[in-house]
């Protein structure tokens, strides 16, 4: 079993999607991976920061989890990273209403001792120089490192980002992202270029229409579930990025086989995500059911033709 | 060997593409699913009308890949269906430019004597009342019948669309047309309206992002295979039907089983027919080429979890 350390936002989400709305609740990218990494009973560490305002029960439920929370900072006197956000009715775009980064403004990430030699880095969506400064931590070098980001990096700290890819295994980044960040329209293209900036592994995530996992010229697809009704797509992402990590993170293998079974995961872990508001969904979630959904990407996928 | 009957246009496309531009170049829902079935070697026949401006070149061409065309009409004062379109640099979407129906507003389709007993039929996208026209001439019911159609008539023709869509056992449709249809944005809730109109089998077409099959509360997903570039996306949706329709006709077996492998091999001859303007890559398609697609079908979504 490796041990697999995550950066990220541990935060307060308020949502409103065309079903509700919610008042602050628990949210954050290192919150959602940590909560979907732990349906494999990995040895987690999270390493974040909140403020005062962060209600010590919040911190159980991750503790509860077997996430060692020791790598989160608190800050006493600060607040806590807030964000506000507003669906529109097809549930695939949204407005943000509100960011205050709080005490996220100062975030100086430290592993803690025990997670430098963790072979498995998975790092959230947060400035390229923070990611990288996790990287630096590390004192042997990690048999996986992946990394999430997002358009506005690619704004506003693109050389930065660039540095951080370099020393990535895999990248997860969605459609018109890797559009942005390479300037192709045809993914297939885009995912080359980007195997040429670093990453061997590259996942092109295409929300209601599933994911593709690139390999040099190799492609597979995972499909995302044909659900019934999206209820709130808030990190869904992150979820399905926590799920692929600690799928690797338990099984310890790098092959791109194993990969596969790994974006599978991911999809399948991300399909409960949305069914509830913000991490409820996860936090009540059996291995059991997670069995039974991962049957249901069989049936959804696997095809039977006799080739000639 | 079931025999298949097909009915929709053949005509004249002019098309322009980030890519270049054609003069008017053979075209035409039934030009294209005859082609496509053409691949399985099954008894088809082609009901039509073209004007006597259309070329014997493109007929023959017909005739050698063994598809009956004597249900072909042509008027020989009157002149051929004419389609112009310009794609968008996405290649999602376009604009049409000129539509002529020319002898099409006047078409009685007439199934040749020997095709009234065929066990398939595919309706491709016409006026739903020349659709039902077709079928009121089946002297003995077909074992499965496939309705192409699109958004145009469910603006203005939607009665004429119900009543047809209740004697088809499957529908392919688009995701916009099956929204609109049903007035659903979940696929799945608009998947399960369209069973209650008629149709077993409910087939959404996404086009880059693939292609849902329902049948009931099962689902299925045959991903489109991520491609360089996409030359030319014209008559994609009619290949995808007409690599359903004669794998259908060819192997006789309607199970939601094979229907996975319909689907499959629909979207596998799609992804050729996109790859050069026009029709021009499906007339010169061998079956180890379509061999060694569909092992890249596989591979692309063919995984090996163990589930405990």
């Amino acid at each position: 079993m490796s041990k697999l350390v995550i950066v990220g936002t541990v935060a307060f989400d308020a949502i409103e999607t065309p079903f509700g709305k919610t008042d602050k609740i628990l949210g954050g990218a290192a919150t959602y991976i940590g909560l979907s990494a732990a349906q494999f009973q990995v040895n987690s560490s999270i390493v974040s920061i909140v403020g005062g305002d962060f209600p010590q029960k919040h911190l159980n439920l991750l503790s509860n989890k077997n996430i060692d929370i020791s790598g989160i900072e608190i800050v006493e006197d600060g607040k806590t990273f807030f964000w506000s956000g507003k669906y529109h009715n097809d549930m695939n775009s949204r407005d943000t209403l509100v960011t205050e980064l709080n005490t996220l403004a100062d975030f100086n990430p430290v592993v803690p001792e025990n997670y430098k030699d963790a072979e498995v880095v998975m790092l959230g969506n947060l400035h390229p120089l923070v990611q990288q400064s996790v990287l630096d931590q590390m004192t042997t070098k990690p048999k996986m490192v992946i990394l999430d980001t997002m358009n506005f990096w690619m704004d506003c700290a693109l050389d930065d980002l660039h540095n951080v890819i370099k020393n990535v295994d895999v990248i997860t980044i969605n459609d018109e992202e890797a559009r942005q960040l390479t300037g192709e329209y045809s993914l297939v293209v885009a995912a080359r270029k980007i195997h040429t900036m670093g990453p061997k592994y590259v996942v092109i995530k295409k929300g209601e229409h599933g994911a593709l996992l690139f390999y040099n010229e190799h492609a597979f697809y995972a499909p995302a579930l044909p659900l019934e009704e999206v209820f709130d797509p808030t990190g869904a992402g992150d979820t399905f990025a926590g799920g692929f990590a600690g799928y690797i993170a338990k099984t310890g293998d790098t092959s791109f086989e194993n990969m596969k079974n790994a974006v599978i995961y991911g999809s399948t872990l991300a399909s409960f995500c949305v069914e509830k508001f913000g991490t409820q969904r996860m936090e009540n979630l059996s291995s059991d059911e997670v069995q039974k959904r991962l049957m249901q990407f069989k049936q959804l996928t696997q095809f039977e033709i006799q080739l000639t």
